[in-house]
Formats: structure tokens, sequence, C-alpha cells
């Protein structure tokens, strides 16, 4: 069965995930519609492209995923849709994708559905449900639009290394207020080559232990892990670290390795 | 596939929305569901018919939708199910529907399914449901209940029009905080009538000209619209109109016509 | 077609629920996912209890009921799936299921499909989902564990009883700030046996008469009544009886019966 997910900054309380999702069931009645998310903060576009990066390819493959975030036309806007691993993507061409793939997608078209889009009222469900439900009937790309090769850049700051340091920063606070960070897994992981470190946040707090549960520690105590998303996390066990220690999405947080 | 619509002040954290979604999967497990919202602030009536009346018509026809809004059992209470632009509809007839439609609706019955109301505990359950299941299973109006004819009035406040003038007020305020005036396109178009105009709120703001996209005016500056509900609506681009333009709802706006 | 429900604290803004989902999809495309709620407060296994308990029944046998609270591993954590009633648990011991059940469930196994949990990073996902999908599959429980016989107990307060006395206690507020104690209707008519009483709370309230629904006061008084829970519950009609009466999860109820 088709399967669309969602992933926008449209609230839960308004018209329009309403007529996002009647859109979609209009055009395709049997479809299995997935809200990925509808709490993006508004235009928050790193934010959209951290939670749908992260948790995508958790889905079946030729699943199609339609991004509903700064999506406004205005006249360099490019409506796009893309195959990547096997899954597509639906959205506006206003960086997202740059931040989402480590590489050039497999494909890439400029969805040329609609003729004139000066009047165009609601993208989302005047060109974007067109394109994804098309793609969740196993509809060619190339039915939708022109073959593209860039990708609009949006560039977020990159973690600093150093053959002894990595300087990263905070990216996301999540519901559990937990602290993600911009340092990875693998990165982490080529940088430490097997060394002793000290993760150092804030003014005076330190961490020199890789968890690997949240429970780890006693409850109320910090540790740092890296979470399913595969960044490295600050985390209390049971606890608020974002309020408790005051990280913030910006802040700065520094590894030393012995 | 058969699809049935919620729309609700149930929220999302108690067992009510799962009782009801529990109910309508054991009468009908094929059914589509879809929440419209569960976010209606408790008991508004206009809230809810805002919303559901600028949406139901992006879903199929025949789609059912459920209104769980203000339907207490009381001795005046009329449960009712409505078939309206093919389109079907399950509420207490508590004014909802009067707020919704235009005109009267193709066909409206008094549902007697249940013989004695007194005891009722949750007519969404009890009621509404098996109302909807049986419509959306494309059951028959009169197979659950007497024809009617006359739907409860709720007024709101509508605009005050006179040649030169529109006199209207805030009816919703959305997730983006844009302010949303109970001026419609069509009524704006007529008395306008090509005219130039200049559109006043609060001590002393005004905007002079429509535009179409969010985007028109330069980031965090005030423009008027017409959203996807048709409605006049006062934004700032990328900004909380509500808040930096200090508008709620029943504040008052004025369109003076030149 | 299958059904199962997900109850959790994972919240609606990150990647966890989608990752939760896409995982469910991957194995079982055609299923129904119904959202009991994601906003059980973080790790608090008595509501989420308390949720789950007062919805399942409503969905029909055969459903399977995915529990995301507190499932972090550690040493002594078992995860299990329990048949009770008909219905499908899965989750973590940690108590919850002894706060649901009013008598040892028709079976219950330890979950053993995969052999090491240490470095298990994501329960939901990894254990859960497929557990869950197996019984949706209408797979059996010994298949994919070993039968136990002892849930861990987790205790919450009980009403204390004495001849003409019940003492309880507010267990939960739900979204319309209802205020819903832990004496259960079953209780109230044995010790009631026919008697008037007065509920008091607070320093100077009371209440001394049972009604049916909301509405049966003014707008604005407070009543008392079984709400779907069956549990007693203090609530305002049209109001905020929480906030207004000052009663909070913890507070303590006493009914006198005369």
């Amino acid at each position: 069965m088709a399967i669309i997910t969602l992933t926008t900054d449209l609230g839960d309380k308004d018209i329009y995930q309403a007529a996002l999702k009647g859109s979609i069931l209009k055009l395709l009645p049997d479809v299995t519609i997935v809200d990925i998310t509808h709490s993006v903060s508004a235009f928050n576009v790193p934010q959209a492209a951290f939670i749908l990066k992260n948790s995508y390819h958790y889905f079946p493959e030729h699943t199609v995923h339609l991004i509903g975030i700064d999506t406004v036309y205005n006249e360099e806007t490019r409506y796009i849709a893309i195959r990547y691993q096997n899954h597509y993507f639906v959205g506006a061409d206003n960086g997202i994708f740059s931040l989402m793939f480590d590489r050039i997608p497999d494909e890439i078209v400029e969805i040329n559905i609609l003729q004139d889009l000066k009047f165009l009222h609601f993208p989302l469900a005047d060109i974007f449900v067109k394109a994804a439900c098309h793609l969740a009937k196993k509809g060619k790309l190339t039915a939708i639009g022109i073959p593209i090769i860039r990708l609009e850049k949006k560039m977020t700051l990159q973690p600093v290394v150093d053959q002894n340091v990595v300087k990263g920063s905070v990216i996301y606070i999540d519901s559990f207020q937990n602290v993600i960070t911009n340092i990875t897994k693998d990165l982490f992981t080529e940088v430490q080559n097997g060394r002793q470190f000290v993760l150092y946040f804030k003014r005076n707090e330190s961490i020199n232990k890789l968890s690997w549960h949240y429970n780890e520690v006693p409850e109320g105590e910090k540790l740092c892990l890296f979470g399913i998303s595969n960044h490295l996390e600050i985390a209390i066990n049971k606890g608020n670290a974002s309020g408790l220690l005051g990280l913030n999405v910006g802040d700065i947080v520094r590894i030393e390795f012995l």
C-alpha cells in the first residue's frame, strides 16, 4: 500500500492539515498517510531537515515524503521532487535537501505540472499533493518535472575538528529535553581513535564517559551518548538536561581527546 | 474506502480520542479516520464551525464528518445527521450547522437510534459513531433518523457594510499567528468594485494593498491577503501578526473604499 | 485488518514517533496504526496505565497495544507481551501491567527475539515493533517469548474504605480540567448502599449530589459524576475545575455516607 509522510510547520489546530490530507485522499483514497510531525517551528528549515533526515529511512522503500516548510511562492522558488535511496521527497528547493542528503540524489526534477505559479494559493495542496500522489502510484519523476542537477545550498554550523579537539554546537532539543549536538558518531569515532575524552560545555560542566543507555548513571545525573539519530547528545537520566544544564540551540560544546 | 473525519475539543492526551477511534474501528475496521483537529478550544462552537466549514470540501465526496463539540445531553438536545454537497455531517444541533452552511442542507435527520438518551454517557461513542459508520457504509439518512427541516440558529458577528465602508472583526488566529477576519473575498470584491482601499485596525495601523502571497512584502512587514479560507487575513511576512500588532479575536477592522 | 495502538511519552515533534511508525509499516504495510496518545508525561507509568486501562476495550478484539513508557534497558529489564481479554499488549515490565489489569492476564511471555539486549538503542523499534507486528499477524505469543507467570508490581494509592467513609485521591486531570479520582463507581456504589453522601475536598468545598451529565448544574457551578472511565470526577459545567477549585494530582477527597 502506498505511504505518504508529512513533515510541516502547519500545527494541529487549523484547517491546513485537513486541507492537505483531504487533497491527498481525493486523489488516492487508499493511501496510508503518516504524520512525521506538524510541529516544526514556523519556517525552521534546519529543524525540519534534522527530523526528516533521521527518520525517513525507517519507512519502507518507495515511501513518498512531503515536506511543507517555507513553501510560499516567489519568483525564485523551485518546487522539486527527488529520488534518494529509493525514497521520494517533494518540497520547495529552499536548501532543506542540501541539509538532508550527504550526496547528490539519484534523481531530481523541477515540478512543472502547473503552468502559472504566480497565483498559487496553497502549494502543498495544489502542487505537492499532486506530485506526491503521482509518485506514490509509482509514476515516474520525469512525468511531473524537468530533470535538474543542482540543489539550493543551505549551510549550517559544522563541527570544527583539530587533531585533539572537536568543537561542535547544539542543534536540537527534543521533547525529553535531551540536548542534541551536530557531532555525529562517525566523526567522534574517527577523531577519538580509541582515546579517552572530556566533553566540556557551559562554564564548568564536563563528562568523560560515553554511555549507551540513558539509565547508566543514577537518576538526575548527566551523561552523554549517541541517540537514535547517531548525534552526540547530552542528557540527564529521567531529567530535563536542557533546563537544568542551561543548554540551548546554538550553544557550543567542546571535546578534548587525551 | 470509507473516510470519517473528526473535529473535536477532546485534546490529545486523554482517553476520549481513543474511545472514539476504537469505537469506530469496532464497527468499521477498514475505515480511514482523519483528524481534522482535536484542539478546538473547549466548547467553542464558532471556532469548530470555522475550521470544518473551510476544510470539509477538500475531502472526497461521501466523506462523513463527525463533530464532537458541545455534545453533552440535556432535554433540548437533538443529535442530527446531515447531507450537504454530498458530504455527511454528524453532530449536536447546537448551532454549529447554521454557522457552517450557507443554505439549507439537502437532507437533515434527527438521529433516533437510541431510545433513551437520558443516561447516555459519551454521545460521541454511543450515538455519533454508530450514525457515522452507518453513513460511511452508504446507509441512508432515513434509516437512522426522522427528517427535520429546521436547524438551531447561532449568530456570529457579521461584517457591517455601507457603500464605502466594510466594518468587520477578527474571528480566528491561526498557528502562524495570522489574523483572520470575518470579511470574505466575495463580500470584499463586491463592495470594492475595482476601487482602491485602506484597511484600518488598532489605533494607527493601516494597509492599502492586497497581497497574493505572504512574502510579497519584506520579512517582518505587515500585509493583508485572502488565505485559503477566502477570508481577509492580516499577516506579517514570517512574523507573529497577532502578537506584534496586538490583534485578537473580537477586535474590529475597518475597510474604507476610495 | 490488523490494528496496533500506540501509548507513549514520545511527544509529537521529534523523530521518535516517525521511527516507530515507519518500523511498523516496514513489517506490516497494511496495518492500521492508532495513536492512543504520545503526550503521557515523561516516564509517568501510572498515567499511561490509567489512559490505556480505560481505553483499550473500545478497540476490536485482537488489537495489539504497544506501550512506550519507561522502556530503557537495564539489567533487570524484561520486555513482555501479554494476552488479556483477547487484546494484546507489548511493553516493558516496569509495573504498568499490574496497574492496568485486575487479574492475572491469560498469557504472559518474556520476549526473547533478540539475543543481546545490552546494546539495544531504541527498544520500541527494535523489539516492541517486531513483537507487535507478529501478534497483529495472529502469531502466537510463545513464538516470540518464554511463558512467565509473575508481573512486576507497582503500587498506587488506593482509596481507604471505612463503613461510612471513603478517602480517595486525585489521580488525573483531563484536558477539560476535570478532576478524576481513584474512587471507582463499583467501590462507591458498594459502600454507598443507597445512602446519601457528602463529598468533601479542599478546605471548605463539598458536593452532595451525583450528576449524570456535566450540564445538570448551571454553567460555572461544580458537580461530581462518573465519567467514561467510571472513576468519580469533580467538574465544573463548562469550567476549569482543577484551576478554579485548586485540585491537583495527589490531593485528597473524602466521601461521608450518612
